[in-house]
């Protein structure tokens, strides 16, 4: 069974215009994707922003549950917060990923625009038949910018439901997209 | 193939005591379950609430995006809200649906906790199969009330990820059952 981490990129993502921009990081994705990595056995999830002063408000909040008063409060929020993680770029949590598993992870995009080239049935199966690494990517605002997606190994194909609506927040395309991958 | 509507309760649920309480209206609660409820066909979402000012203040949301300036900016979450809906009590929700559809809806509960007697397998395969309506209920802060699962016809076994933990937020709850019971 591979080893799966998963990153929430804040920069480099698109806006609602097409335009490349830095996202805020939002504390319901610091918690809900927490708990949904925990519950999947996620390795780590990498909160991943450039921006300095978002990093030290979100390293604030966590160590409010990693190690504060939210520590004791709510061990199972605890728990889920142990295994998030502040990162500047996709660059060091890769670095990190490859210090802890000693290979270089493979890097899978998700989106809802993507055309993806692989199925959650395909996918699942290689994280059940490979040793190594994988790093599942995750999109803010509009979606992974494309040069994010041109350094991806794979691109999954897009939450689809009966409607033809796909508008689902990034918390509900995470939880799903562990469930589809690695839920029993 | 059943219509199949959804309910937020916000009470009677438990809180981390095992006490029974109505919790707050969360705003992320509003949008994330508003958008994987249109992702999924699902006819109507109800965020039930007893208490007045808590509907008020979730109905000023709603009709921000929509019909007020919210509409204009984000049309697809206009699309999620216009399939949302308020009400004080699960009986005026039911008696909606009895509106609606012109039948008495199944009503199935969810959570983490639940000793569940039917499998998400069997579930999707009633929905397939009936032609009538069908609720399903989440409940906030630690989980309905048995005076809730009491009435329901089924209650639903919890989301298991391979892991022991399961505190998954209610929003990423509610997307992992859609996608299991409706996703293609």
């Amino acid at each position: 069974m591979a080893d799966v981490y998963i990153a929430l990129l804040h920069y480099p993502v698109y806006n609602r215009s097409g335009a490349v921009v830095t996202t805020s990081v939002a504390n319901m994705d610091i918690h809900d994707i927490a708990r949904a990595a925990r519950t999947y056995g996620i390795k780590k999830y990498y909160i991943v922003t450039p921006l300095a002063a978002q990093r030290k408000l979100a390293g604030d909040i966590l160590r409010h549950w990693q190690t504060g008063y939210g520590a004791r409060f709510n061990s199972s929020r605890r728990e889920a917060f142990a295994i998030t993680d502040l990162c500047a770029t996709l660059d060091d949590a890769m670095g990190d990923i490859a210090s802890l598993s000693g290979c270089t992870a493979r890097l899978v995009a998700t989106g809802a625009r993507l055309r993806g080239r692989i199925s959650y049935a395909e996918l699942r199966e290689k994280l059940r038949e490979h040793s190594g690494a994988w790093l599942l990517l995750f999109g803010t605002g509009s979606g992974l910018a494309v040069e994010i997606l041109d350094r991806a190994d794979y691109s999954l194909q897009p939450i689809k439901g009966p409607a033809e609506y796909n508008h689902l927040s990034v918390r509900s395309a995470v939880a799903i997209t562990l469930d589809r991958l690695l839920g029993i």
